[in-house]
């Protein structure tokens, strides 16, 4: 497995381009993501009950398995925004679709920014004639620039694996990065990749993968009215075709968790205001429920998060933490790292000196593990820390 | 009924103290409060796993339902500090006991502060002899200053009623100020009362009035090791003895109520770098449980409470707050208001200006209610704005 330039557009038979059409103070926000040939095509989206019009829209039409294209825009989120909003998002995809010569079906569409807006079409549309004609081989740097609201960069990766006889290539990109915890986020996340796979076999590898990444990473404990992630498999590479489980769809999945994981990370990393990204490690859980529920108390803690931005090693709080967050636990039995420094153990602070303690916690990236020593099950979960910036952001962020 | 001064110390037969004696860096840190002859006792305590060596003291000791006294120390928690914690504990209200003449078996106690360090006993027990000799009929102000922390300012109140053919005092002081959410909090509450009532009944109307004051507050969503409210009644008012169920016990109760409500609302008023207090009502959810998870999940999220710093009627975030909690809810449905200003009317926005929605977030007291037209349950909660404030005391607030 080797990393490739190139993101979205690094699989073959994939076109990507990013245009700025003013939804957005400034810089790019609208962009097109486009196979040459109808790929598979999956997508996963948020749980809030509140769901914006791309998401409503685009949950229907990823049923059929199919896709050309996915039209995104940043700036404004096509949510609460009225009966209105729903002909918007179906607008943009037809636009989309009579640029690339496709069933308006088979375009899928996103979008991130304000609630409670309509969006501007007057300009969206002559954008969509815009970013049609851009669309090329390597544009999927500037595509992954034109997702982002408050994110501090583009992310993205790709990858090279040799599968099924054949070299195949996964991209993706995706932006944060507030209003983010598990099942999804204000996080859009596309990844394309060239292997021949089915549907079904896309949807489910998609779904674990999620499991690993996008579903553990959280920056705020809220969860968006957009989350949307979706996949487009168009087989250009030529391998055999992955139609149901076995090793070519074990292979598939561990270069798709690559990728997700990845940007997972990146989106913690870049969380709103982040100084840190922080790893939460709960080990020996009774349940897997448990584990999980412990490690995301910690990640949302407010308090936990300020006391790492603030450098102070304050474990007390990562263990009240996960003391509140009904996992089982018994104080006695319990032990806590940060970093590889052994902070506390069954019941007690450890002789650890406080300068000792607050070490691991000067670097860019901190890992806090808590040992419950009940059971065999284990949970990691990413987010950052909370800053000043976060409230800033968050302040003044005009509605 | 009517307000009276005094705090804990208003009620008949009781007194009080506060004094420094060097646990925090400064201000008053140890408090007594004591009544004449043993009191009818209840507690309530924290549900986190984690629990503090004074919690599991007197939570065996509350059970007899009789005490003399209530010993507080603020700086230290006396959590997480290991076996000691608990020697510690119980070496306060020995040392009380004895100054006070009484078994050492009917004084509680309580600790707020630092969780991890050991109690500093050689302080300590210096500062209860001498907080002992300073009890007084009006000590309780000076003991409502020596339990708080990062309180910005003492919280007490007192009330007088007639009840069962006596006048009858209520007084209670308490101290937030983070680490808070439903279930108690590092919240440390104390009632005092001269009425007659069995210990029976006055855990049931504590158990109630909790209900609807103390669980309805949260700051950030973090429950502490320490939370603890404490109940005392000494009968020296003369009413009649209300020692089951009927109309005594329903005055004493809106009585008590009255007393917790207001501290509720002042621990949310006096949130960790809180400008404002906010009140988040629910209406019209399907079940009362779906009514406090969406009151609460919007109270918790740092995205609104953000806005609320910011003065930003970003009514979206309330919306996706409300959506993202797993409270039946549809938009189509839905009804925003700050205020009285109806911002969000079944699936849109209104017409009214941002200006006129921002104009009720620009109080010190505001109220978000969100109506979901599809049932008759209900939710009232209290919180407070997420400021720059919060951060600076929580990454500064020292391990």
């Amino acid at each position: 497995m080797q990393t490739v330039e190139g993101g979205v557009t690094a699989p073959k038979g994939f076109r990507a381009a990013g245009v700025r059409c003013g939804i957005k103070q400034k810089g790019l926000d609208l962009a097109l993501l486009a196979s040459d040939a109808s790929a598979a095509a999956a997508g996963l989206f948020t749980t809030n009950a509140v769901k914006a019009a791309p998401v409503l829209l685009s949950l229907e039409r990823v049923r059929a398995g199919v896709a050309r294209a996915v039209i995104v825009n940043s700036g404004n989120a096509n949510a609460c925004a009225g009966p209105g909003g729903l002909d918007d998002a179906d607008r943009m995809t037809q636009l989309a679709a009579a640029g690339l010569g496709c069933p308006r079906d088979e375009v899928l569409v996103a979008s991130t920014g304000i609630i409670g807006r309509r969006l501007p079409m007057e300009i969206i549309e002559p954008g969509i004639a815009e970013v049609v004609a851009r669309l090329s081989r390597d544009g999927g740097v500037e595509a992954s620039e034109a997702i982002m609201t408050t994110d501090r960069r583009p992310k993205r990766i790709a990858i090279e694996v040799e599968l099924g006889g054949a070299q195949v290539r996964i991209g993706g990109m995706c932006k944060g990065v507030g209003m983010l915890a598990p099942n999804l986020a204000t996080m859009l996340a596309f990844i394309t990749t060239d292997a021949a796979i089915s549907p079904e076999m896309l949807g489910l590898a998609l779904k674990r993968s999620a499991e690993v990444s996008f579903n553990c990473v959280t920056v705020d404990g809220d969860t968006s009215t957009n989350d949307t992630v979706f996949a487009l498999a168009n087989g250009a590479a030529g391998n055999r075709l992955i139609d149901s489980p076995g090793p070519d769809l074990e292979a598939f999945q561990a270069a798709l968790d690559t990728v997700t994981v990845h940007l997972a990370r990146e989106i913690a990393r870049d969380g709103e205001g982040a100084t840190k990204l922080v790893e939460i490690r709960v080990n020996g859980a009774a349940t897997d429920e448990d584990a999980r529920k412990a490690a995301m108390a910690i990640a949302n803690s407010p308090l936990v998060k300020t006391a790492i931005f603030g450098e102070d090693p304050n474990w007390g709080r990562v263990l009240a933490a996960a003391g509140k967050s009904g996992a089982r636990m018994e104080p006695d039995r319990t032990n806590l790292y940060f970093g590889t420094v052994k902070i506390f153990e069954r019941g007690e602070p450890t002789a650890v000196a406080a300068e000792e303690a607050r070490r691991p916690m000067l670097a860019d990236e901190l890992v806090i593990t808590v040992e419950l020593n009940i059971g065999e099950s284990s949970a990691k979960v990413w987010t950052c820390d909370f800053s000043y910036d976060y409230v800033k952001i968050n302040a003044e962020y005009h509605t």
